[in-house]
Formats: structure tokens, C-alpha cells, sequence
């Protein structure tokens, strides 16, 4: 009790490394690096390792590189080489010194593969046989390997020629219960799926989820086996990404929480709105062709937020499930044509069905026949402009090589306000030529 | 060449089970069914587990419910009950009727679990020993059980008491290379993690992900072990969440694809564009407020998509942040007054940052100090509106105890339309009063 930061420390021991990462994340730099000091070394790291992006390098400033080094020891080389990778140059170069020469021979091999790929999300905690093994060495040699704490899952065994390429996988099942003379190579499954250490890591986490793999070797173009990708860790960038198409879509960058300090999130968002203003204004000029109609007309303005409203929410239906719909692999070559013809008709139904509404409503509420007609004419021809723009808008983006997410939603929005300005203000402006107010 | 049915299925049996469910689904019915009986039984059955439930039961009707039996006999008790389970209540009395007798006794016992708990996503498939069973004697049990083909997984071993209630856990390479007259209680693991059998899906998910577990056993209220959910599976239920979470903001229901059939969609969509029209009347009706405002001073109207698109598009970025934060279960109680508060805070800066543009141009298109100073301070005062109704919203849902992101961005567009236009209009009658335009 007199001892404050010691009572803090208790209070903190017993949490799963996940729950002390998202505590210590809260708390100012200097309380949390004192807290991550006093832990034992096991819990220290752990808890590096569960750190977000955005806090890491802060916190583990509470270690020297020595230091870091030999916590970096009692998490796997993928774990050290994640965590490396979020620290500055200097400090990576430094630890990297320290650690001992085979720990930082293989960090410093994960760390060559982008992170982005199979390669770098990788685990090096596999065990491979040779094929020309029997069974009984093969358990021995197993036997040896599970002392190593580092060997968490042994499921599956890989085997490898003597080039070291992969030629079957044999179940940890089968090598324990069958007879000891047979030869490893008798026993494996030759057929094994695979991934390439550059594989893309979003297209391989649709392989997991579509084919429901629990792990994946990972080989290099030689066919020789690197690692192997567990289908949890690929399963989490799969759900980190379909979030994160929702942020994108609306102009969010990066990994933005609702307690991100403020400071941080207003550099994020702020460029975003200001690329939504300047494609407001386009929607503003469009209304601005036009105030000479609605001089004459005033009762067109209360139509205007119905008119955009409808087309950018019908739009915003679209362009979600074709945004899903890519994210999961699931629109094929040629699929884009087909998407575009549904929407469509989508689009004109159920145009008609609100346009008759809306033209009914405009028909009752101004007393005039000539509005309800305009109003459910621009609203079918919005409707129509919402589905195209929601199907072309996240192909386009992809065909430009971007996320088809990427501020998605602001296009969107641009294209059905501008359109339904102009279809509804331009369908006014005639009949009010035509046939007087 | 002369049968084209059966060159197609030529065509199909080497395709995967995933990939076949996924070209079936796009056939018309009667094609469908007819490839899925010429395929050999075990393809069938993996296939009609991979078809998405819209489709399934319509597809299913190829086979009698004598030869669905046939067919579930060669898929696992959890993966049979969820595909009866979307099957009309007569199919599915006539198909548990045609099963063996244990494997009825299973998959109905799974059956009366609902499907969004642990024990509506368990599976049957796991291994326990007895604590008081030596090591060899537990090796012998685990070499009966690797014969069946049934057992994928074995990398951890369930422990119970005679009761059957679970006291630990045990690693497959513990029990594979300890001393065969260990007793298991001795080298078993007490501390297990377990979820109850009536947690809800979502909540596990969440725990999957936080704490990385690779599976975990679903007990009863007893302590008794029911089975075991893999972390696949939870987090594949987590992937969907959150596109699921996507798909509620804007106003769909179920699970839509591109290339889902028009007919369906249009009766999935027109009741949430429906709901937008009454919102959109509400902004309809604010405007209507000011007409002879903006009778007086038509420079006004471009200004309406500006101050309403920005607060729309600040609006949904602080609600993706919050229906995201709260899908992961980040966002603990009392955590939502500091969210508002940090959002708040955003809003006036981005609002003051956004404003002082528009205000500029306002002044310089318009060539009207007073029109300038009326949209940015409207400006400042919608985004501070967008930012709490980005907050309150999906808390305010969730408190309801719905989903936070049901239809959430149709209402919150409705909320900066109407804030925005009232703000706006209502500052630029004032002005007007005061001023003169």
C-alpha cells in the first residue's frame, strides 16, 4: 500500500498478456514503461508482442536493446521479427547485434520478406522429416523436437527430400501408431497444398477461409519449405481487412479506434473530409446551374436532400456487397458485367417503387401533378445512376490497382448527388419551360 | 461427347468441394441436382456442406431423405446437424429417422442447441481420457481412436473425471513421449480455458481473437465436457460479423452477394430505402421550415450538400470506429462517455478546419461576408452533431439491445441532414433579420 507503482504491478500480474497490452495501452508512456519493466520477462514479452502498431515503439522504450534482446528470446522468430519490424532502424540494428547468432539469423531472414506476403507472416516452428526415414527414427527425431518448448503444434509433419523441397506431409496420427520399419515416405500424403512465400497475405487468407485449411506450408519458388502459415493468423488479417474496408470506405486510414488519442485521428480524418468538400462543391456548382429555376420554383428545395438521399443510401447497398463480395474473392472475371445487369434492374424496380411515393407525396404535399412527375421521373434515373456507380465505382478503383474500398463512399455520394441534382433540377427546368410551374 | 451431363461432371469432379458449391449455386436447379448426383458420395456430401444456406434446401432436394442419410454418414455430427438444420422440419424428421441410431443421437443433441451459442457451432470430434488412466494405458485408448477416421485433431487431449466433468488437458506430444506409468493427472495441464455451452457466438469469437486460442472445450453447467469448438471456425464467425456489420449500416438484411438472384434482393432492400424516404421527408420538412428564407436568398441552396454531405461523411467515420470498437469487444463500459468526448473534441476541429474553408469560399463565390460566416459556424456546429450522433447511435442501438449498426447510417444521415439544414437555414434567417442578405 505505501508503494504505489508496487500495488499497480500486483494488480497487472495476473492478466493474460492480451488484457495487459489493452490496459497498459491506456495508460500515459511513463506509467505504462514502469509497469512493463516490473513484470517478470515472460509477461513482458508477451505483452510487447500484443502491443498495436501505433504504441509499440513508445513502450518499448522502456528496454535497452540488450534488454529487448532477451525478452525477444522467449517469443518465436516470427513474433521477434513482427516486432522488430515496428521499431525504428536504429533500434531493430541494435537488438539484432545482441540477440544470439541463430535467433538473429532467422529474424533477420523473416524480416527480408514484405510484410504483406506469406512470407511475412509466416511461422518457423515446423518440423520436417526426411523421406527416406523410417518411423521409428522419425519418432525419435520427434521425441528430440518436443522438448523444445518452441514447437507448439505438430499436427502435421512436413517431408522433405535431401534438397530440402517438400515432397508429402504425414499426420502426427499416423507417425505414432503406425509400424516403426515402414519408411516415411510410404506412409505421407503426396499431395499437398502450398502457398508461395510471396503470395499475396489477402488472397491467401480467402484460400484459408474458402477451403478451410488449418495450415498452410509456405515454400520458396525452388519448392523448398520456408515455414508455415497457421490458418488463425490467417484468419485475423481476413477479419482485420473486412474492417478495415468499412473504415476505408468512408475515408479512414489506418487502424483507428474510438480511443485513439485525438491528435492522432484528426490528421487521419481530416484529409478525407477535405477531398469530400471538394467533391461537395461539384454537387454545389451542379445546384448552382440551376438557382435560377429554383428562383422561380422555390418548392424544388425541399425535394433535393430526398432525391440524393435515396440514390446515395441505394447506392451505398451496392457498393457494400460488391466491396464484400471482392474482399472475399468472390466476383470472377466477367462476374463484373453480370453484377452490373442485376444492380440495374435493382435499381430501376426499386426506383419505380419510391419514385411512385415520392411522386404521390410531391403531388399531395405541393399540389402539383407536374412536381410529383419530375420528382419520380429523377428519382427512378438516380436510383439507376446509385446502382452503376456502386458496381463500377469499387472495379474501377480495383482496375486501378487501389482497394476498391478507398473513400468509396465519397464517390459514391459525389456521383448520386450530382446526378440526382441534375436529373431532377434539369427535368424542372424543362417542365417549367413546357409547361409553367 | 454425345451426353453433355455427363462431360460436365467429367468437368467438375476434380474441382474441390468449396469451388463445386460455389459453380452448383450458379446453375439453374434442375442442372444443379443433376451433377450432384452423378458425383461420387463423399463429394456430394462435402459439397452440399459447402452451399450457402439460401440455396441449400432447394438444392438438397436431389436426394431422398433416405440417401441424405447415406450422404451425412460420411460428414461429422456438427457439420450434419447444421445442414438439417436448414432443411424443412419434414426432411429433417425423415432424415435423423433414416440415420444409424448413434449418429441420430448425436446430431440431435447438437440440434437442440441454437445455432448462435458454442453448442450450436461445437463439434463432436475430440478425444478424453480418464485422469486416473496411466500414460500407456492412454496411449493405447488414443491408437484405437486414430483409426477412425473421424478424429482430425488430436493436438490437445480432454481429461475428465469419472463424473465426466473436465479437470485438464494434455498435449498430444506430452502423452506421446512421457513415461508410460505416469499417472495422466500427473502430467496434465489444470488450468484449462473452457467456454459454457450457451455463450454466444459473437462473445467467443471475440475471445478467440483476443487471447489467440486454437480451440476450446463447451461445457454444461455441470463441468461436463459437450465438445469442443476449433478457433476456425470462431473466427470465421468473427469474418462474417464484421461484413455482416457492413451490410446492417447501410439497410440490408441476410447475407447478400453480388450475384444473388434480383427478385431476392429487391425484397431485401425496398423496406430500408423505404425507411430512408421517411427520414429523408423529415429533412424534407426542415427545409420546407425556411422556404421563404430561401425565397428571399437562393444563393443559399448550393450550400445545402455541402453542410449536409460533410456532416454525413464525419459522421459515418466516427460511426464506423464505434460499430467496429464495439464488433470487438473493445469498447468497455464508461468507455463510451470518454468516446464522446474525444469525438466531440474531433468535431469542432475538423468542423473549424472544414469551416473556415467553406466559410472562405462562401465569401468569395458568393461575394457575402455574412453567407461565409453562416456556413462555417453551421459547418462547426453539424460536425459537432455528426460526431455525437456517431457516438450515440450504435450505443443507443446496442442498448436497445439490437445490433449497433442496424440500418445505423440511415439514421445518422438523417441526423446531420436535419442538424445541418436547421443549423444553416435557421443562421442564415437570423442573419437575414439582422442583417440583410
Amino acid at each position: 500500500m505505501s508503494d504505489p507503482a508496487l500495488s499497480t504491478v500486483d494488480e497487472y500480474l495476473p492478466l493474460h498478456a492480451a488484457d495487459l497490452a489493452d490496459r497498459l495501452q491506456r495508460l500515459e508512456t511513463g506509467e505504462a514503461r514502469s509497469i512493463l519493466k516490473q513484470l517478470p520477462p515472460e509477461k513482458s514479452a508477451a505483452t510487447l508482442v500484443e502491443l498495436e502498431e501505433e504504441r509499440l515503439p513508445d513502450l518499448a522504450g522502456a528496454f535497452t536493446p540488450a534488454e529487448l534482446a532477451q525478452l525477444l528470446r522467449r517469443v518465436g522468430a516470427a513474433d521477434s521479427a513482427d516486432l522488430l519490424q515496428r521499431l525504428p532502424p536504429a533500434t531493430r540494428r541494435d537488438v539484432l547485434a545482441a540477440l544470439p547468432p541463430d535467433a538473429a539469423h532467422d529474424v533477420r531472414g523473416l524480416l527480408k520478406y514484405p510484410e504483406e506476403t506469406a512470407g511475412g507472416i509466416m511461422s518457423l516452428r515446423f518440423i520436417t522429416l526426411r523421406d527416406d526415414m523410417n518411423v521409428e527414427q522419425a519418432r525419435a527425431l520427434l521425441g528430440a523436437h518436443a522438448q523444445q518448448e518452441r514447437i507448439e503444434d505438430v499436427s502435421y509433419i512436413y517431408v522433405t527430400d535431401a534438397g530440402q523441397r517438400l515432397v508429402g506431409i504425414v499426420p502426427l496420427r499416423d507417425l505414432i501408431f503406425r509400424r516403426g520399419d515402414r519408411r516415411v515416405s510410404e506412409i505421407m500424403h503426396r499431395d499437398v497444398k502450398f502457398a508461395l512465400v510471396s503470395d499475396d497475405q489477402e488472397a491467401l487468407a480467402r484460400k484459408f477461409e474458402h477451403y478451410h485449411y488449418l495450415g498452410l506450408p509456405v515454400l520458396d519458388e525452388g519448392g523448398r519449405i520456408l515455414g508455415v502459415v497457421k490458418a488463425v493468423d490467417a484468419l485475423e488479417i481476413a477479419r482485420k481487412e473486412a474492417t478495415e474496408d468499412m473504415q476505408l470506405m468512408v475515408g479512414l486510414s489506418g487502424e483507428e479506434r474510438a480511443l485513439t488519442p485525438w491528435r492522432m485521428s484528426v490528421g487521419r480524418r481530416l484529409p478525407w473530409l477535405m477531398v469530400n468538400l471538394a467533391t461537395a462543391f461539384v454537387a454545389a456548382l451542379t445546384i448552382g446551374l440551376f438557382e435560377s429555376t429554383i428562383a422561380q420554383w422555390t418548392a424544388l428545395v425541399v425535394f433535393l436532400p430526398i432525391i440524393a438521399g435515396q440514390g446515395g443510401n441505394a447506392g451505398m447497398q451496392t457498393l457494400t456487397i460488391v466491396i464484400r463480395d471482392l474482399a472475399l474473392g468472390e466476383i470472377a472475371p466477367g462476374d463484373g458485367r453480370r453484377a452490373l445487369l442485376k444492380e440495374s434492374i435493382l435499381g430501376l424496380i426499386n426506383g419505380l417503387a419510391v419514385g411512385v411515393v415520392v411522386g404521390a407525396i410531391g403531388w399531395l404535399w405541393k399540389g402539383s401533378v407536374v412536381l410529383g412527375v419530375v420528382a419520380a421521373a429523377a428519382m427512378v434515373m438516380n436510383q439507376l445512376a446509385a446502382a452503376v456507380a456502386g458496381v463500377l465505382i469499387p472495379l474501377g478503383l480495383r482496375a486501378l490497382r487501389m482497394d476498391p474500398a478507398l473513400a468509396s463512399s465519397i464517390f459514391l455520394t459525389t456521383v448520386t448527388d450530382v446526378a440526382g441534382f441534375f436529373f431532377f433540377l434539369g427535368l424542372a427546368a424543362a417542365a417549367l419551360r413546357w409547361y409553367g410551374a
